[in-house]
């Protein structure tokens, strides 16, 4: 979809800035001083208090507003499960103007409604988003209408950009930006603005490396298109990176790291537990990356973006579930008491000492192997920590309890 | 602790703003579009996004920057097991003065090890807080300390007017504030200084309605104390109000209106879910009193302030588990089905069919009364919301099974 040859300008980003003022939120920046050292600061762009959640609906909506009327009279299409949908629906309701997105038939209920409730048409356009995007395809033919690429796309590039010219205003000097790639235009718009106030400033693309489409097609020297892409990290689940994406990219000088699912989720729980903020998976890929040493601590002054904050709550307490699992803060183990009265009464009392609360637990009799005298307990505690954890089980070892963690 | 009984003015609020600016953030206000309505503007003050993840570090530093050069040598003593222990910590560190700060013994390990980092000693002062003001206290006449009070203090509550302030220039006009009331401190500030610019201006504050102390008070025409205060807005959790505060509430005519225990878990999945923000429970009461309805919709434009976010991660799990069992996106249930082989897998073939996921699953034959051809099943599954949750019932009562919510 590069249809533009020209350069994209800084002239092109500031316009985009005024089209989107009246509409969007300038989000905040705010210094993280967990992250930050004697020897840097670490600053957070809060992108995921964008209206729709995301930093997408500042190209979709830049891309709309560029419209004719005529385009505008005859509607816009666009296909995605996500965040695009959001702002190009947003998009249309501004406008007032028809607007279709077309998704994956399995799209979660929570941004189906999200979508709709701007008042977008959705379209279910069959079992993956390369069916979506197909249908999406068609139904612009057939019908006329605009269609919204999410990335691939000049025009929604300026868009983008629009946060990196916040970071320069809100930041003065910065010595490098952290953003998340997924199709790349994002990266692409924050170089641009960014380099304008700052020839020297370091722009760090951040992939899942399940995902790794952009690093992939920048070391092999063209765009290449993965086989497949899974992560939690869906916002940049792309198995391809736009021409005209990958091209800036590598004008640009752009530099590509990577991390992993579980990296990705530890941001997640940081971000919720120390700065109070939901960052989605790909949203979170910028902190996942400077927590994970990705990101060579000499760079200087550093803006993380937290890109967006649209993932389901049920997911969220998935994460907090296994990230107390990791850190320790709970517990889950198996042991063994003897089959008689009061046997599961002086484990329980045991444990209840130590001030730890029991959050599951089952007993049975029923393994295989397991003499006649005993019972099987798994049980799942909460605990202070690693300390307690630890104290816990040399309390169980010394009265006699063996404990496996499970 | 009422001292001073001149006025706090709003240059007393404006000195602290210049006070704290160096050290605290200017929190976000962002229009929530989803509580507003066509005639009524709806805003969000974040300060969740505070350092130390409240506004209560206003009051306290404020406080602490006033102390003499002898009284800081000596050092600082408070005592609390959340938001006002990091104010205060924080404090003593920017100072490079002893902060010692009491807490209940039982206090969660995040918030003792939060309190530690900023640099404070920390010591356990007994079973509940009365323990803990009582050790603080005399340790405060034994060393020499100087007690920060959380709220009955007219430097604290000058510290946390600071945060109309910035209301007041963010938003330019506004009609209404509303905020949580624990001690009184927040919503003095706020009246003083909202009222500066905005004579007419309503301030509102939010009870639990397990820990109503002030609302009570100022039915009682003077200051009682509560047998009992138990509620999820553990920073709001005040058996007795402030002498001063009640007298300035009385004063300025704050109105006190009150939320339930199930609302206040409400407004915390909404900011979640919605606004991509972790609230703490009181720091979620003004966006629960104005989701219930208890503030009159023809009060104009409103500013409902977020006022903490410092909520244990696995409350946050709970509180998201329980509210998706409410709206019916989860769906936990009994059935029977044949004690034959294969009747398991055609139950759950039944559900999986539907593209429903199943969490948790057990199944018993062991029940009194049961007819011995059956076994029970109890079922724990994850569904799109309300519509879809009735169709699956619908669906396995048509399959002849019987459905019976747990």
């Amino acid at each position: 979809m590069a249809t533009e040859q020209r350069q994209i300008t800084i002239n092109d980003i500031k316009r985009a800035a005024q089209t989107l003022a009246p509409i969007l939120e300038r989000t905040p920046v705010i210094k993280s001083h967990l992250l930050s050292t004697e020897t840097q600061e670490v600053f957070l762009k809060m992108e995921n208090l964008q209206r729709t959640g995301s930093f997408k609906v500042r190209g979709a909506f830049n891309k709309i507003a560029s419209l004719s009327e005529e385009e505008k009279k005859k509607g816009i299409i666009a296909s995605s499960a996500g965040n695009h949908a959001q702002g190009v629906a947003l998009g249309g309701q501004h406008f007032g103007i028809p607007a279709v997105i077309v998704m994956p038939d399995g799209t979660p209920k929570a941004k189906v409604e999200n979508t709709r409730s701007y008042g977008a048409e959705i379209v279910f356009g069959g079992p993956i988003y390369d069916d979506a995007y197909a249908t999406a395809r068609r139904l612009q033919k057939e019908k006329g209408y605009t269609f919204i690429h999410p990335f691939d796309d000049d025009v929604v590039i300026a868009g983008q950009g629009t946060v990196a010219l916040e970071i320069m205003e809100q930041l003065k000097e910065v010595d490098a930006i952290v953003v998340p790639i997924g199709g790349g235009g994002l990266v692409c718009g924050t170089a641009i603005a960014a380099r304008h106030f700052n020839p020297k400033i370091r722009i760090i693309g951040v992939q899942a490396s399940h995902a790794a489409s952009m690093r992939d097609s920048l070391a092999h020297g063209s765009v290449i298109e993965l086989d497949k892409a899974k992560t939690i990290a869906d916002g940049i689940q792309v198995r391809r990176p736009g021409d005209r994406t990958f091209e800036l990219c590598r004008e640009l000088g752009v530099e590509v790291v990577t991390v992993e699912e579980e990296e990705i989720q530890e941001a997640i729980l940081f971000l919720l537990e120390k700065h109070h903020i939901i960052s989605e998976g790909a949203g979170a890929v910028p902190v996942a990356a400077f927590m994970s040493k990705k990101i060579d601590p000499s760079i200087g002054k550093v803006c993380l973006l937290v890109s967006g904050g649209n993932i389901d709550a049920h997911v969220v307490a998935e994460i907090i579930d296994r990230g107390l699992l990791l850190q320790k803060r709970r517990f889950r183990f198996t042991t063994m008491i003897d089959d008689k009265p009061n046997a599961l009464g002086r484990l329980t009392s045991l444990i209840g000492e130590l001030k730890i609360n029991i959050m599951q637990i089952t007993q049975t009799r029923q393994k295989y192997g397991l003499d006649l005298a005993f019972q099987v307990v798994d049980v799942l505690v909460e605990t202070g920590g690693k300390e307690q954890t630890n104290h816990l089980v040399e309390t169980l070892k010394e009265h006699g309890y063996s404990v496996e963690e499970l």
